[in-house]
């Protein structure tokens, strides 16, 4: 399917901010990016770099004031995610080296402190992806999906603790059960279409029976129409904006249409 | 200097030609890609990954028949390019690990048959900047731009041997001298802005002075407003189109202008 | 200066464990490997992979029972070790790309709940090598080095509030009051010449005046006599052993010495 | 198998000479490097860096003089190399990413001009391990192997031309041809055990079946016991010495022998 999405972003800094942004999708196995069309208002000089997760990252400085950033984006992606219960638990010696890092504990996703409450929600569970959807389906129907409780400094052991939170609680949460198993867990942000309200997004990806599978415990069954637009170990790696220095998001709209005509008409003769 | 650019491609192949196309300029230190546009027709399926020299290269198979290739982008660079006829030459125990591959003689660029036709050249002129410019300049004076003399298999030592050739021709002549005097010598693949007649250009890059600084053996004087769309060792590695089966080039229409309003007017409101 | 270092392992599992392991330095721009021996006893089958970072991880399983593990290395390294309390700090927007992942929060290093206690620390200090100088300082005033206070799940805000910890504890200590302050900071393991009581050691570099600075909290004044094994954002990164299954390390014996002579006599002829 | 290899090196130049050495074979998945010694005489500083093909560079001025370099290696290898006549080829379309560039022509194997010779030699034959190995054999069996024919400007066409070569000229033959039939091939140099006479050695591999396969037109049969040192497109890329300056090779000592004891005695207590 192709999905036309849109991010404006309007902030303000009270002095000149350092910024990093993660905004820009790239083409690769899973997606196409037909076309995009990044706008700065003002215009400042940036410049791009790709980070060790393989992720596109815009660096610039945020001027005195107000700024707009937008980003417009036409993707192809899939309009279903792949689902298979019976794919089995990969052992970790046979975890390709890349996905080595994604068992590993991290700043939003202690896992080195999850691991009984991991054993007790996969009891009599098949290892493997059924223990993953085991643990994502607990998450969707046992904690509330909430503004307000969380912040950007909420962990998956906060999470639990507060029986509630969004997105990114959520994926936290299941990535920190996952890798408490031992089995790779990845953030993923970035668009689903029909997302309700709309906002960016936040779900995770667990390494099973061979190969990346998505999971979203916000959903109540598995959806495709995703535009990735980062990676990372947690929220830590992948923050759509990182500031170093005071900076304000006063708007943030978001939109996500499917694109009417998927092989366009032909453009006009050159 | 922001500049709108455009290259149309018409292709067809007696059966179905496994494709990899190199189209997509990526941001950096030296530009920003301010939007793009990829369009196929028919629409195949296309992934994208990032060869070693750090160029996004697109995969696709060209359907049996005709197919149309088209990639439009606004791209922000410089108008002017750095000069420096001072610049040192950089010793090669000082030249970064990373661009020492640029010193290894190459499919087109033989430099090792080439030290003392080098040699010749830039005898009396000091080491750095101005050897790599004394090559240019010779090039531009010595060798006749034109068509028709050159084609895929003519290297750096064919085109001294005929006095004529192309930009990617010249190109491959400036690298394999550098390269014969110990200068990182690199390919560059892209627009240039008024190119008359306009098409897909090829220029090279050397190293001295402790950074990379531009060379066109085809222009009169230093010019800017150029948009890198790949570098490799010479043409070999940046085929704007690597056909693994018969493809034809029935047309290739490029245009690049400049764009009219440097920041554009804010999108409609969100 | 050349050293000989080694360090000896003996684990048991009560079952086939999959373990990543990071005991292999690597030559570099910093450190030069002369020569290394990697022993396994018994003989298992290994791999090895450069991980995002760039330190090299060797994978095996480690059989049911006892298994001993044994690297020895000779490295030419500084006797001394960089000071400058006048470098300034570094602003974020000239950062290396590479280097701003170390201005993150990590699992060790919540640096986004550090930066109240960061400003008092440096309250009136210069920015840059000065500030980092005073947290170091700091910590090794003001904190006890003491076994058996902390523990693998232990972070810097334990360590903070419980007033005492180990090597690592007082690196992630300072590396989260240097990220807070917006400077990269980053965790080195490695070897440490005349470290008493001998043991693998941990410390950090803090990236101000435009390099990275070691900075090691445990020892009164700055000593060179380093050799690198790994670098990461925390320990979570940098685990001399990774087990996914129960591994004991039943006894671990490090020992480092200076290599009586820099320049070996010749070897026997060939 | 255990393997014991040495190069002794013995250098001159009549001033200082910057150099790239590819001597340290590293740790991956087909082979364990148990331990290593590399000793320079004089001893001169030097730095590492991994190339874009991932072998390990080491920087280093000679200096003035003579100078000797020796590599004693210890790796696990295997003692047969994989062979499977029926592989079928891997449509360009399905071969990996990062095996795309050993489809490219290089400077050695010119495979754009060798396309009638390849279609020759494979008439008849199915398309993948099988016409490698017919290459291969063709090579063998019509070549001579003999020192003095080429030097170190010779390339593939010009082998096949002159109708011998060595080892480094059999191997871009094998290349050259596999890439003119679309089939992914790459140079490969190290160390073969019971090679006659014994030297560094060079041979190659094509990507066929969906994996690498090990190909070696300087031997009647195919044998194991190879210790790979670098990988690269051809010998541009992997020369054990690149000078640059004056350099000449006084003495090179090569050996390979089986280690005793593939799992040695305990080392000494620690």
């Amino acid at each position: 399917m192709r999905l036309k999405a849109m991010c404006d972003i309007e902030v303000s800094a009270p002095q000149d901010c350092p910024t990093v942004a993660m905004l820009r999708p790239s083409s690769g196995l899973a997606q196409w990016l037909a076309s995009e069309a990044y706008f700065f208002e003002p215009h400042v000089p940036s410049t791009e770099y790709v980070d060790s997760f393989g992720n596109l990252c815009q660096r610039f400085v945020v001027p005195q004031g107000r700024m707009r950033i937008r980003v417009d984006v036409v993707v192809d992606t899939e309009a279903t995610i792949a689902v298979d219960p019976n794919a089995p638990a990969t052992p970790v010696d046979q975890v390709p080296d890349a996905a080595l890092q994604f068992l590993l504990q991290s700043r939003y996703c202690p896992s080195d402190k999850m691991e009984q409450r991991a054993r007790e929600l996969v009891a009599g569970v098949a290892p493997g992806y059924a223990q993953v959807e085991a643990i994502r389906a607990w998450i969707h129907g046992n904690l509330d999906y909430r503004y307000g409780v969380s912040d950007a400094a909420t962990d998956a052991l906060d999470t639990l603790a507060r029986g509630a939170g969004v997105c990114r609680d959520f994926a936290h949460v299941g990535i920190g059960l996952c890798r408490a198993l031992q089995i790779p867990a990845r953030m993923v942000v970035g668009y689903l279409h029909e997302l309700d309200p709309m906002d960016m997004h936040a779900w995770f990806e667990a390494f099973v029976g061979g190969r990346w599978y998505t999971f979203d415990a916000t959903q109540d069954a598995p959806r495709g129409g995703r535009i990735v637009v980062a990676y990372g170990r947690d929220a830590a790696d992948v923050a759509f904006l990182s500031n170093y220095g005071d900076l304000t998001t006063e708007r943030l709209t978001v939109r996500v249409e499917l694109h009417a005509d998927p092989a366009p008409p032909p453009l006009a003769a050159p």
